[in-house]
């Protein structure tokens, strides 16, 4: 019984690693189709997206059976639990990717981003991708020390996101309101898929330390 | 041992509650800030922001404690497992409210909106309220038909952000670059604060609905 158990409680684990690939290779997507406003690339995550989902609805439910079934030990509650926060993390990683995505469908066949522009916004999106890696490998080998690291670049999205809204602003000849709403929305997203990649390491470290009495999560 | 128990289930729920009433006070008050670049408002809401997110995190904590501690029956857990995503969704909707009182706070002296445009900004502002008080009464009432009206509320709100951006765009004089940006930002937080709504209904009917296997919320 127990031997079924831990089996259920890898196979948790793996699907977790494997949403974590994906939420990383969505987001490379996504700055891919914002950069070469690239329709067939945002139409493809559109429809990836789903696979994001369907996989975290399947955590959701593989985690609550493993407890409802499996009466854990604390650390293996505190485990899950954590687990069924990251799955939401990661979910909502690929839903920002897919927004950003969406804009490129939206304004196409006009570019969104403004070619002085360009090399900041592709600054934003490897940073963002290269956090998802460091949040994934670090889920995979359990590394607490991961937590400050994703602290530092996400202190760098933070700025590369003001420093986005200051080039807008100071753009001459002016850009378009509708381009100006555009590339907020898109610093935004980058900016709020950095935060959950934080999240995630910040839930590795937790899970890593000291067991507390009251298993916050 | 049980009866403790419901107590701390019982006050779990009384906590869910002031949470829900402390996100539709929270919205409130940021439309204010917003409308009448009221920057006292905005810093109040700042720090009663602080009190939702410690709020949340105690519900976090119990929801941990009474699985661990009680070992639920599976509806009971169910119940639990949804609380545990109602806190995670009301402390989004009070971190949205603050976000847009952080823009008022960062424009000022300068007015966000428009003359033109405060109407409709005022009318996001009143549909996100009346959203999260029915999504409030909905969780007091555990009434599941409350669902399929905040859908319709929440379409109702999509449209007011692909008016407000539309009217952005349309503007003359155009809107200056900054202000198209804090627009767009202001309709994306009350969209998402809809959407959190929308979930927290959801919820509910999942919870009043027949009991499934897989728990799945």
């Amino acid at each position: 019984m127990r031997t079924a158990y831990h089996e259920e409680l890898a196979r948790f684990h793996d699907r977790l690693g494997d949403l974590a690939g994906l939420a990383e290779g969505a987001i490379r997507q996504a700055t891919q189709a914002v950069l070469d406003n690239d329709i067939d690339a945002a139409r493809k995550l559109s429809a990836e997206e789903e696979t994001i989902s369907r996989l975290h609805r399947l955590l959701d439910a593989d985690a609550v059976t493993l407890i409802a079934r499996q009466q854990p030990v604390a650390s293996e509650l505190r485990t899950i639990v954590a687990g069924l926060r990251m799955s939401g993390d990661l979910d909502r990683m690929g839903a920002l990717a897919r927004h950003i995505a969406e804009i490129v469908q939206r304004r196409h066949p006009r570019a969104v981003v403004p070619e002085p522009l360009r090399a900041l916004v592709a600054e934003m999106g490897e940073t963002a991708q290269r956090m998802a890696a460091m949040a994934r490998a670090a889920m995979a080998s359990r590394d607490p020390a991961a937590a400050a690291e994703l602290d530092r670049q996400d202190n760098e999205m933070d700025r590369l996101e003001t420093t986005l809204a200051q080039r807008v602003i100071e753009c001459t000849p002016p850009v378009e309101p509708a381009t100006a709403m555009d590339l907020a929305l898109i610093g935004r997203f980058y900016e709020r898929f950095g935060d959950h990649a934080v999240a995630l390491a910040a839930r590795v470290a937790y899970l890593v330390g000291p067991v507390q009495e009251d298993l916050t999560v």
